[in-house]
């Protein structure tokens, strides 16, 4: 982003820390994390992205930049901040906007608050943005329903009854939810040996058809004391911001273990998420429009009735890298936030419906995100249509499922007017199982 | 318990604190909790059940009486003391069995340290013991699977092919876990029309199926890092100790969102627990004998194979107390814990056996706690069968389902020689829904 034009306009949204072409951080995103350094990584606290830069707004919270009391900001979690709420969020925005803008002399001009201030992004290490209470993963998407509903139990039986009534959702395992670019390594857990006859029984294994999710998931901000709910129209108030998510999966621990309860070792070894929480404020720009998404019929009930569906959701663009160990980066998906059924309002409100307390720092996946097109679809479980057909990868090779040594990264960006709003990396690499 | 008696073994098992006849808290016992007083409710440190009264380890470790820095007996949670292993917890138990002794004089003879050391239960408020970081719930009894499977699927599919082969388990809602005394609030939810015609959808209601389920719940001590596992003959290492569970679930709920991803709002809107956690040291003299529990046929898989399993699980004797709003306690179920088919190494080795972190404080359940006998059923489920039949409570009432204003309490205890192990209260009362 260069120097400020004369417009008005420009001049609100220019700032004067480089900010590279085509970078996921203009001044328009500014997405909070935790960082800390190389050389006191136990030092975390609360930062934001610009350019390939990071604001470290501890600092500038100590020297009373801010009009509230910001002490959370020197917090090793973004829980607090979370925890305060639209108006709070708000005047942090103004705030950073203001102090990074061409205009603004307080940090323009001060080399030694931008010595204190400022870090390089390739210095400084990423953690989780947040203590996570609870992890919960939705299945929101249609077309993977459908499509791993045909998989594993046939046409007739893809959607079930239910699907069109409610967001289905389970509750996931908080403790492996970890920050991109931490390994992880294969599950093992059992297989069974022979659909048709289950007398055979299982056999312990690593896993075989180890998958990916893509995902986007929600970080809830003010949460509800147990035995109420958040309504509909309530519901963005209680969301703080988004991030990209790979939701690793044990296709075959998966298929043997998830009759009656649903999914457990499939699913806990591992969720990748990006460090970067992108704000319902900076997403503003690209929420949907009638014609981008798909039309709830039969209608939801009251309470998930979204009078705003249309323009509920945003139009985020995804993709899926895949990178063998010593190969390139392929894509092997693309799709789009706007295609879930089910957007994050209603995931939430479902969620509360039954009284069920909500706090600062939940997680909730979307589910995985896949379009109409064969090539959105948001697994390897699909796109590889239960490994019947290859993934085409760089250098000539070809993936079913995922091989050691493997690295995923989803990426996920708006764009439109010049601008690009963009989530960062979300990376991880498959290590070898235990022997 | 009465003065000490001359034999060596009665001296080191008298107290003087005064312990009533049929007492859950001998000096045998030794249960923690956390409790604050009623002046002071915020200021929460963890305590030691003797009797009638609690003994504040914050004071005693203040002083220095024990024989390690246990500074973490001021905290408000027993998260640290958890994951400080077994050897502090024999040491802290030796500790406090002694100081509580009827031959030791620290205590005994010190009136101005006993005020401030020793209060009365009914003085106290009691809060979760841990802060539970995720919460497990398992489904290992073979009576109770096989009842529900038979009313939820048939005879013939009652039990799924993985069954008998691995702890099935699903991952809970932390948040929603309560203490003893806490009031549950019937849940609202979406319930099917007709199972018959799933085109006929589903309405918005309060539950009407409102059910218990009688559960034992497990403490997770030292933890493990992601992508590591617990061997089965290191998994009591990393168990602390055991309390009460109540897992409410709203049956309707349940049987209209659980496919295909298992129970969701049907149990997320509270699980009690009892405040004081029972150590296995506390139930060490409680194990079970071979003649006692089930036989594990087919074998299970060598990583879930349990050499002791026939002394790998504790004789504790359970029931459940209904109240209607303006009426007495009734027994309406007598189990226990020894029916387990899956022992808790068992479910822990499981668990973690993907590479799924455990952390100190994790909570998992045992699932539902049936015998064969139809009154040591653990749900009103089975016990009304599918609310076919009366379960008779006081004053000539009956029940199918909980009605709003009854309240449950589970109690449970292991006894013999003279001793009694109990475990105190797991007390809810159900509140009307939300209009």
């Amino acid at each position: 982003m260069s120097v400020s034009s004369p417009s008005k306009k420009a001049k609100t949204l220019a700032t004067f820390v480089h900010v590279p072409a085509n970078s996921d951080f203009p001044i328009q995103n500014l997405p909070y994390g935790i960082f800390s350094t190389r050389e006191n990584p136990e030092h975390k606290r609360v930062g934001v992205a610009i350019g390939d830069s990071v604001l470290d707004l501890s600092v500038l919270a100590a020297e009373g930049h801010f009009p509230f009391d910001a002490t959370f900001f020197a917090e090793p979690t973004l829980n607090s901040f979370m925890a305060a709420g639209k108006t709070t969020w708000d005047a942090a925005r103004a705030t950073i906007q203001r102090l990074l803008s061409t205009d603004e002399p307080t940090l323009r001009d001060d080399p030694e608050l931008q010595s204190r201030a400022l870090f390089n992004q390739s210095d400084v290490l990423m953690h989780l943005p947040a203590q996570i209470g609870d992890y919960t993963d939705f299945y929101s998407s249609r077309e993977h329903a459908t499509n791993v509903g045909i998989m594993f139990r046939g046409k007739d039986n893809a959607l079930q009854p239910n699907w069109l009534h409610l967001p289905v959702g389970y509750h996931g395992r908080a403790s492996t939810v970890v920050v991109s670019g931490t390994d992880i390594r294969r599950p093992r857990g059992q297989l069974q040996v022979d659909k048709a006859d289950p007398s055979k029984g299982s056999i312990f294994s690593p896993c075989r058809l180890l998958d990916i999710e893509l995902e986007i998931g929600i970080f809830v901000g003010p949460g509800t004391k147990l035995g109420d709910s958040i309504s509909i129209n309530d519901a963005e108030n209680h969301i703080f911001g988004l991030v990209l998510m790979n939701d690793w999966s044990a296709r075959d621990i998966q298929k043997w273990e998830y009759v009656p309860l649903g999914p457990f070792g499939a699913k806990n070894f591992g969720t990748t998420i990006s460090p970067w929480v992108v704000t319902l404020a900076a997403l503003e720009p690209f929420r949907t429009e009638p014609s981008f998404g798909p039309v709830q019929n039969p209608e939801p009930l009251p309470y998930l009735l979204d009078s705003n569906y249309a323009k509920g959701t945003y139009d985020i663009q995804l993709e899926v890298d895949l990178k063998p160990e010593n190969g390139d980066y392929a894509v092997i998906s693309k799709s789009n936030y706007r295609y879930m059924y089910w957007n994050m309002k209603q995931q939430l409100v479902h969620h509360s419906i039954t009284g069920c307390s909500m706090n600062p720092g939940d997680l909730l996946g979307s589910g995985t995100i896949s379009g109409q097109a064969e090539d959105s679809y948001g697994s390897m479980l699909e796109l590889s249509w239960q490994g019947s057909k290859d993934i085409h990868i760089a250098n000539g090779e070809t993936r079913k499922f995922l091989k050691d040594g493997d690295t995923i990264n989803i990426r996920g960006f708006c764009q439109g007017n010049g601008v690009r709003i963009g989530f960062g990396d979300c990376v991880g690499k498959i290590l070898p199982a235990h022997v």
